[in-house]
């Protein structure tokens, strides 16, 4: 079984009113935090039939496609054996 | 700096209607992946005066308090140095 696992992040300079409200609200709890950044994970099951160079490439190609916003975004993509 | 990464996921037989559907949309694209799980990641600046165990410590605390939801999800924390 081939896992990827794809975490999508905004990228550096682009705006993330929910971690900018996540810092809002640990601050008012006590939490002296300096800033908090969000993002997403997937977790996709590409069965047992891939290789883990073919995993890569075709997760990749899912990113570009449907999964992220290259233009807000940056993916990084982990393939768990 | 000390960050912490937070990877919040959905136990196992959660229902994941968003993964359901990134799987429905992968799937008529033509990748045939098996299942898609979704989950957040927050990235969060601690500042320079906290050690690492107190870091991991604190960060366990907003998971429990706020971050995450104990009942459906589960949160993983690594301390990035």
């Amino acid at each position: 079984m081939v896992v990827a696992e794809v975490k999508i992040e905004l990228k550096k300079g682009v705006t993330d009113p929910e971690g900018m409200n996540t810092k809002k609200a640990l601050n008012l709890l006590g939490w002296g935090v300096e800033s908090v950044r969000t993002g997403k994970v997937f977790h996709i099951d590409l069965g047992e039939e891939v290789s883990e160079d073919e995993a890569d490439e075709m997760v990749g190609e899912m990113c570009r496609r449907i999964l992220a916003n290259p233009v807000i975004q940056t993916y990084e993509i982990t393939i768990e054996g």
